[in-house]
């Protein structure tokens, strides 16, 4: 069976929707986007959020989780940069995990067929 | 140690009770769900939401994440199928991943005893 | 690569707070919170939730995700175990996944370094 591989981009809310359009235009054919709460782990050097310092080093995040097979990984993630690379601190990470199998509940389909 | 692994299944809030209940009833021992936003990509095709077509590709959806070890994860998928399959397009999609270990937090177990 | 991990911790949402400070202590460099519901299949015991007993097996959680490379995955465990062990049924769970890759979009660092 193909490698298949889950990547999950947790960045600034205010990029969703630029992020939603840049994986459709590099041909994604489905993604889960979640709202979360992330500690970045600053060490003394402070985030903003909507012009406010924040002192407590929890901020609103979005995460995507996209599963690929056939799209490249890399295209994946150098696409995200792309959208997300502001150079402050606070424009995200992103993080591969393994995928053992994918089925499309409406036809059966399995593996790289379901996606 | 035995094989664990995770089964996310991703589908329609009207489905979230029926599902809760299937994987009850084939005993799951436990769950955790949460409400996400799917994106998929329908190429043309228009996905329905409480009767009103979605333009934009971003829907509600439900997510259950199921850790098994005893019970086959073909079980849970063969049950998911029966209870959230209708045909049409949307009715969701089911992910499989490895799971190195779990434990739970009362007693200390650790692996399938943990679950 | 060095090998990489993620920890994923469920537990009450009273305990957010200890378990972020917690984790901010053993040097976590990271941490993404999320709320989500979870079904415990108590079968027949009742979990309380703010001092009421709930008959259906769905209750308001809090997930913690953090990947780790030079945190030893033990002391999470054993930290998150100290923070959230009550001796009471809901304690929580700990799932422990493989991780493939890290990436820090600012910088573009890749895997251990990225975190
Ligand atoms: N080790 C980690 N474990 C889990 N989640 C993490 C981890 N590191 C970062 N995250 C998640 O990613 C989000 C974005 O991280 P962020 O961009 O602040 O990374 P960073 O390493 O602090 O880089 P920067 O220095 O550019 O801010 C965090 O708010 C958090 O949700
Ligand atoms: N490749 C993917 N990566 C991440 N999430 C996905 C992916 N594909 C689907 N999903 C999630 O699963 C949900 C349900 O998908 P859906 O049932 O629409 O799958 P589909 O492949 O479009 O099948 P159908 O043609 O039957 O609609 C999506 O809304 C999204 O949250
Ligand atoms: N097998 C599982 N799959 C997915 N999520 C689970 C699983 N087991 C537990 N969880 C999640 O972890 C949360 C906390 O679980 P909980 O502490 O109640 O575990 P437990 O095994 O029932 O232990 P206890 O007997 O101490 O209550 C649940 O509410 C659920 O969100
Ligand atoms: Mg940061
Ligand atoms: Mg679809
Ligand atoms: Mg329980």
């Amino acid at each position: 069976m193909d490698k298949m591989t889950k990547i999950e981009i947790i960045t600034r809310p205010e990029k969703m929707s630029d992020l939603k359009e840049a994986m459709n235009e590099i041909g994604i054919t489905g993604m889960t986007v979640s709202h979360v709460l992330g500690c970045g782990m600053q060490k003394g050097k402070t985030e903003m959020y909507r012009g406010v310092p924040y002192e407590i080093s929890l901020l609103p995040k979005v995460k995507f989780e996209i599963i690929v097979c056939e799209v490249p990984v890399d295209l994946v993630v150098t696409k995200a940069k792309a959208v997300l690379k502001t150079g402050n601190i606070g424009d995200g990470k992103i993080f591969i995990y393994p995928v053992e199998n994918v089925i499309k509940i409406r036809t059966g389909e399995e593996g790289v067929k379901a996606l």
